[in-house]
């Protein structure tokens, strides 16, 4: 007899990592806004619930990939929301990239209603979900890391633990998305002069990709931005947006005054104003940087 | 009967270079403005000179690794300068991180005297010239590009071809440090803040050098920066800040506004300011964010 | 027989406003967090209150001063609030700088108990407030604004018409601090850096505010910043803080990119995070400007 | 008998105060590029002249308004240059605003051939030149400003003295384009966003010109940025390209970290990039930052 637990959330990344859960063993009562999208998922493994407390009912674990704080939180704490129906000692293991005081918050919501919550956000692509290459960033209480553990090494290829603060991995994941970002401003800014210099700038990325700075960011979205192809669409402006405030957020109340920030979400405003809300990230800083360089 | 060839610089960098010369074979016209910087090298091996002059006498090729534009300048039109000497056809093979048209002005004179000059700046520490795993990046014309590459494979791990425009790849090499800054003070900024929210930044800086960016850069500069160990000094913040003035004079000449520059060329301003110039430049980056962070 | 007039907030702008309407003639309820501060008004004028409430009681005007969004939506909606009570068609007559969004949020609130809400904040600081020589900026409803006119110019010089979206004069507001704090900074650069080559920076202050630059502003704060003279503190940096937050905030909301801002933003947060929370904000400017040269 | 004095530039600025130095009795002896400009002065009180050194004969001061460091160096030192012919002791006035170590050089030069420069920058558009209101920057040797005084107050509405500095003036003079060219870029900046919050720019603009920052540059400057009126060209972008860079220089020589600086240095650089050069430089700043908000 297969174990049950709850998930929530069918959206890109959502997918392929309740396909591994599956491929795993588990049996889902999966809740998604949309549920045909629970359609491509293997049926017999599955219960579609209409509510995330129907979800959430009766299960050890729930996982939970949602779009942002709001959502996040009404899905737990909603009309028809988790802790309704979530048992004593559940634990929420929650994916989505949020702020660390909304974690705090629902931290303690779910320990007002006897569940746990663990802040347990990811870094990777959908392409990466699929292959079992996330690495998941978890922090808290030692007890509730543990007994997630299984589950999240069933669909990652890494599980790394950042301490006993709640909220602690929210800020490793947020640290994580202002350096991709960073990344993408930086080689935007250096391929754009190497062109006005009349260098190949896809040439220029290519180098970089493969010897110092051989790392995935560099070597992707370096070829994106050099060829400036931003088809398609991976990570929309708006996510992109709303990660560059959040970023700006911490820095505000960590009192850590953070220039590179700034410049990043002035370029993410810019692409927004300039009605590129639902173009990919990367070619708000591309095609940002060609347009003040006059190209 | 070994192929004698000039060298002039025996700095950090250009000390194990020469060795790898000598090692592939060749014997060395040696020129540096302290002599006793030669005793280290295998005295079969070489002739000491007095000049630049008496270094290029004679030979099909010379090598230079000088600390900036004024130096090399100097060695190639001064008194006792390099075309004084070098014969019809010969190839200067330059190394240093020179600006564009500090390039170019020099590829004119070589010319006019009937010499050729190669702009083939490298990439890599002082570790990495010993273990010949420096990059080296080249450009302008294809003949004297083919002529220098066996000398130039004999001390790297590879030659890059960044296309005819003579001074090319010093565009791509100061595009590539200014990466390499960006870098360190995204890192900077990110694990200030993340510190601030009391996650251990070194742990974070472990993170992300093994997953996301597992390139040398990150790795061993968020290591410096994590932990904050700037000692010993690698590159100081002298030679960073001249870097960082060349780059912001690229984007200057080629009308590309470059944010993230500005911030840099500040960061490396501030550090002067305040003194640090012989300090290691990674320290510019990471205790400037944290001091501006008040820790 | 004296018209009564409700009035909330006796801090370093309210007092000398209280004092001016009681000259005008008017009878005030006053109320404030500490009252004794009433104790300096003309006791035959006033009536001192427990509650919001109770001020609000039987007037047609009330008018507030106070220190941020929370306080005046407090004072507004709270258990002893000015909603308890305040007649129907009373105009309450808000000079506190908040957000716009709090603004709109507060008129919705007064129009959904039959009362109005006339967002008109002021420029201008105590010394100013208390010779009649404010600013007052208002918005909204025509019919209002005519109301509430000879109140205000009872205790100004005076009041500008910023058209009929409600919270536009809140805007203007922000606008001019955030003007205020990019002068700062202005000065703060250039007398710095002219001091560094050897100039007086005193005489250069002096030269702009009597030449070019002969508004207050640049007079009164120029002379601060170049002698770093931030004794008495006039205006902490806490406050400043607060309102380049607001400032990056409505930058955000406009999705209007401002440099300048985020500048201006990093720069309070240093000081804060340097801990000058309660000195006055020309000091974040003019002695953050000199720590970063060194000086 | 006049005195006869020499003057070498009749541009927009060099003109009208040519005018009002031959209203004050002298005769220039006068050179210029395009010598047909001269046409449009008094006949009889001038002499026209083939070369700087023809206008530099004989006179005990001459005047120099020109366009850049430069023109004015080979104006001195050139093959027809003034110090060709320049009097012992004779004095020359310089005008032009050019960076500190140009005047130093220059100086030094004067010096060598028995002669005297005296930086003398001055502050006001050609209608202020032609109305005697023009702000003089002196600085340097006290004799030489004392003799150059009455000379100066003939064209100005007053002389101010930076110090025994050769170079002082020059400092302030570009510490004066900066503080404009932030109060252009400060403007740009509230006046879009008030724009985007529905509240009416222009009324922002005459407001804040007519009260808290009532000095010239923010009521005449305030009104072609708030009504995007950019003709006609007053002082084009590519002039205010030229201060922009010196400023930039400026701070890096004194090691003074200026973020302001590195934004309008990026707003002028997006303006050329983009093909404005020869638009108002105000055009820089208020077009510029209306395209970032997409408007």
């Amino acid at each position: 007899m297969k174990t049950k637990i709850g998930f929530i959330g069918l959206g890109n990344l959502g997918t392929p990592i309740a396909k591994n859960l599956i491929a795993a063993g588990y049996h889902l009562q999966v809740y998604n806004r949309t549920l045909s999208k629970a359609d491509e998922l293997d049926q017999a493994s599955i219960t579609k619930c209409q509510s995330p407390a129907e979800a959430a009912d009766g299960v050890d674990f729930l996982l939970s990939v949602l779009s942002n704080d709001a959502v996040l939180t009404d899905t737990v704490s909603g009309e028809e929301g988790i802790l309704k129906t979530f048992p004593k000692n559940a634990i929420h293991i929650s994916m989505s990239t949020v702020a660390p005081d909304t974690a705090d918050a629902l931290a303690e919501l779910h320990q007002q209603s006897g569940s746990r919550y663990l802040a347990s956000p990811v870094f990777g692509r959908p392409e990466a979900a699929a292959a079992k290459m996330l690495w998941v960033c978890v922090s808290g209480n030692p007890e509730i890391k543990e007994a997630a553990k299984p589950i999240l090494e069933s669909i990652s290829q890494g599980v790394v633990d950042f301490g006993e603060g709640i909220s602690n991995s929210n800020v490793v994941k947020l640290s994580g998305n202002f350096m991709i970002q960073a990344s993408m401003e930086m080689m935007a800014e250096a391929y754009t002069m190497a062109e006005k210099f009349g260098v190949d700038r896809t040439k220029v990325a290519e180098f970089f990709g493969n010897t110092l700075f051989n790392a995935p960011i560099f070597k992707n979205y370096g070829k994106v931005i050099a060829e400036h192809k931003y088809q398609p669409v991976g990570f929309t402006t708006e996510l992109g947006y709303k990660d560059a405030s959040l970023v700006f957020k911490l820095s505000q109340q960590s009192k850590t005054p953070m220039p590179f920030a700034g410049v990043i979400h002035n370029r993410m405003l810019t692409a927004m104003a300039k009605g590129r809300t639902d173009s990919d990230w990367a070619e708000a800083f591309g095609r940002g940087v060609s347009d003040d360089a006059g190209i």
